[in-house]
């Protein structure tokens, strides 16, 4: 479990079962009372840490936020771009159960961010910075003459954030023996246009 | 206001209210009492139609099926398969503030279907027919000769899919007036690969 520092031990805790009862249920149903029993504290305890259901919310969004920039910052990004994406997609894609619950969390404060004016402008702002990562590797496979012809970077950054996320909601959608196959399949074609050349053994 | 028949007329006014509230808000707070008040009912005859919430969501989840359906009917399914694409995309992405009202109501239900037994399997028949249905459009563009080189229909309808429903994602977080640049590029860049040709003007 990660802490923020020993003073907000609680708060840390809070947000742990919040992500927990999130997988498993989505945002239905979540509430003070209900994170407040998953964690095993009073809702007075949860009040405490966090003045409304919307700071709580977006203490969570951070946790997510921050959850994947440190498992993507373990990726060693040195090398050909088409083996640098492989290995930084396969953080994100519901390859096996706690990637799954991952992106179940992930798909359910999306959806909380469409209509919600706290969450909407850090989703924003997440794609933002997610898209202009992705384009700055794909202008280095341009760079290093690995990107199909033609092919416009920031345009390409959109669209492979978008195959990655569509396929990941399809991917939740389909029976669990089903998915590794799911991915694989539609990444690899998207990505054989993208960066042609040999394909990286994942 | 659509309407399954004069005896259900409660229960269609009932489903309308709730997609109505989901696109203002989520499934975040919706409840039988939030529905009935939106509704103009009480409580009680959202119940009387529906006996639970589950049965409720199911019904508003096979409205919103239906109504893109009709809508995808109506598209004149003739000519070149990329100006068929064109129009079959076009009902669904979120180009103007009903269709953004729409797709929010979309992701918030597939949201929902990742975590519930009831609804996942319909959102999974969805996905299914939907990826038929573009592969066979697929299928017969390989045909026509004009499918890319190389590409497999069924492979590239999940692909297809996945580009849709990620460039939708995208456009819900983006500012209103940078929505139709991200889908028309995002779209534009993915279609020419997979179709390529002239582009078809839309």
């Amino acid at each position: 479990m990660s802490d923020a520092g020993a003073g907000r031990r609680g708060g840390a805790h809070v947000v742990d079962a919040v992500l927990d009862l999130v997988a498993d249920q989505g945002m239905t149903g979540l509430s003070f009372r209900a994170a407040a029993a998953r964690a095993g504290v009073s809702p007075a305890q949860v009040q405490y840490y966090f003045r409304s259901k919307d700071e709580l919310l977006g203490a969570v969004f951070d946790r997510l936020s921050a959850d994947v920039e440190l498992r993507l910052a373990a990726v060693d990004t040195t090398g050909p771009v088409r083996k640098v994406l492989a290995q930084l997609l396969r953080v994100w894609l519901p390859l096996d159960e706690s990637r799954v619950r991952a992106a179940r969390v992930w798909l359910a404060f999306t959806a909380a961010a469409a209509t919600s004016p706290l969450l909407g402008p850090r989703q924003a702002a997440v794609d933002r910075q997610v898209r202009a990562d992705l384009a700055a590797l794909l202008r280095r496979a341009r760079d290093d003459g690995d990107l199909g012809p033609g092919l416009d970077p920031g345009i390409e950054a959109t669209v492979l954030l978008a195959v990655v996320d569509g396929l990941t909601l399809q991917a939740l959608a389909v029976p669990a023996d089903e998915r590794a196959h799911l991915l694989d399949a539609g990444l690899n074609a998207h990505l054989s246009r993208l960066l042609p050349g040999p394909a990286v053994p994942s």
